[in-house]
């Protein structure tokens, strides 16, 4: 099953049976390498993290690192759930976008789009992102954007982009503060606030929009508002496949559209996430969601692992990873596609083997 | 799962999901009524097996005959295997290739590609084929050819063409003997053996290169050379689906490049077979696709028949028929699109029912 978080079904089971693209945004924040701000993979090799999830969902094998990423808990990635539905339900392609990455995926024959976009730095230091340059190219990029797909899933793997879509929902003056989720069950929020603070501290009197973005932001949250924003004009659906983080993105374009006095054709656009992030208690994604002035459509694809007793996966019912590259949007496809728990569980547990 | 047999995974997951249209290559060559040659049909029907499985794959029924062609030790065609995948997951095409036939098949509704080509004679007496002209209608037909599936699962039924396939190879000058596989389990190689020494005795010293297609070929190598030629300048991918005659055209193909000093941009074809081609220790298909200049990737599907109890599908597990009528392709095709090795033992369970 499917469940409003906000809006009605209608959007979701309009595409029930349609065959969707996917698309992985994968994006380097040096914000990662600040200890112990996210668990997103492997201590030392966090900016490998993207580049594996990316590798693990195309060919299901990772090539860049020896084995899977797991974060130190042992909580492995929610790729393995996005790759289980691909194998169970293909996605009709899927395609990369790369948008700064220390180390880019070993694969061949697989579509990925490059911008000359650079890892961004760290937040505590100021991000240093050239927002107006990215923004246009998420712009550009969904103007000229083959679709083979009769929709789009949107999913990202940003480490630590909690973090970064935390401090810009704060830095664009939204009432955001524990509102955002986390890849910890217990978020370090002394660790994070203190990120966020210097974060915030790098912001100028006098910024506008763009201004906040370059310092606070991370390259995901402002390619994919041009992305989203650049569809309007396109006659193609897009699910942001993500949970507060994709909340984000529809922030920073709810302050660009009041810039602009422009309005949202929602009729475009639904958000899907995991049921971790939609009744997770330390964050509200709904709140979020309701800050905008335009009402978007979203869900979260009622999957648990209360099927398996693998240890590893049942982290992620205790409050563990919660979601990321795509998994709540790849779930959503399999369950409108008939594909049931039990047997997205026995594939995500024959990945583990 | 798909196990490369040369090249990595990417070519094949990268097809993961995507639609693809089936074409069928039929044809006739009179080698195989060599008695004994083959046993990929009916003794004294071998003509009608190509007719048969054209028939079967594509409307389920066979209208030329009473019943769906076995071999003597009543092994059925491998087009149960490209029916029960068509069933389960269909192609969104399936058209046919008429390479020289005694019969046509009773169809209707279903595109079949004619050439004027004829039923070739059997290399023992020289297979007097118009090889350049074969070739160039393989050319043309790729550069016309309208396919409404993503990619192309091109497989092949031709009675006795592991036998023309392998006195192609010899007299092309490869290493070949002892590589190519065969319909039966224990290979009768004195047949064999002594209508490849009367094809190779057909061959003149100065014989170019068409010339010896001519002698000692069949019209389904000749032709998909110049079809994978043909397709080079075309965005579609190709999966051969067979085995060592699939290599054979490879093999075919490297010789016309060496003789033109050209290329192969070999990210367009993959070949695909069965898992009892590629495990048959009788043959090497792996040690054909390596005498080419160039690399392509080839894979197998990882299916045999160990999950079912029925005597005649056993016949497989146990080496006799192994491949053909795109089987090796068309497990694939099954199996990267989430149909499962029990799905497709029932359903070809039921076929012979």
């Amino acid at each position: 099953m499917i469940h409003p978080i906000t809006g009605k079904r209608d959007f979701i089971e309009s595409l029930r049976g349609k065959r969707a693209s996917f698309l992985l945004c994968m994006s380097n924040t040096k914000t990662a390498n600040i200890e112990g701000i996210t668990q997103a993979g492997i201590p030392g090799l966090l900016h490998l993290t993207p580049t594996l999830d990316a590798e693990f969902i195309t060919i299901g094998e990772v090539r860049s690192l020896g084995s899977i990423a797991e974060t130190p808990k042992g909580v492995p990635t929610p790729a393995l759930i996005t790759r289980a539905v691909h194998l169970l339900h293909p996605f009709c392609e899927i395609e990369l976008i790369e948008l700064g990455l220390e180390i880019a995926p070993q694969l061949e024959h697989f579509t990925m789009h490059t911008f000359g976009i650079t890892p961004s730095n760290s937040i505590s230091e100021g991000a240093s992102i050239p927002a107006t340059e990215v923004f246009e190219k998420g712009v550009q990029f969904a103007q000229e954007l083959l679709c083979k797909g009769e929709y789009i899933i949107l999913g990202e793997s940003v480490p630590a982009g909690t973090t970064t879509a935390l401090a810009t929902a704060l830095a664009l003056g939204y009432d955001a503060s524990e509102k955002f989720s986390s890849s910890f069950k217990n978020t370090p929020n002394n660790i994070r606030q203190s990120v966020i603070d210097q974060a915030l501290a790098h912001i100028n009197e006098g910024d506008d929009l763009f201004d906040i973005l370059s310092h606070v932001g991370d390259n995901m949250l402002i390619f994919n508002a041009g992305l989203i924003l650049g569809l309007q004009n396109r006659d193609i659906k897009v699910v942001l496949a993500g949970g507060t983080q994709m909340a984000c993105v529809l922030l920073i374009i709810n302050r660009i559209l009041q810039m602009m006095e422009g309005e949202l054709d929602s009729s475009k656009i639904a958000l899907c996430t995991t049921k971790w992030v939609a009744e997770d208690t330390n964050s509200d994604i709904k709140a979020l969601l309701e800050m905008n002035d335009f009402q978007v459509n979203a869900y979260y694809a009622d999957f648990d692992f209360s099927l398996t007793s693998h240890p590893a996966l049942k982290l992620y019912d205790e409050g563990e990873a919660k979601e990321g590259v795509g998994a709540g949007g790849a779930l959503m496809y399999a369950l409108i596609n008939g594909i049931t728990k039990e047997k997205i569980t026995k594939k995500v547990e024959s990945l583990l083997k």
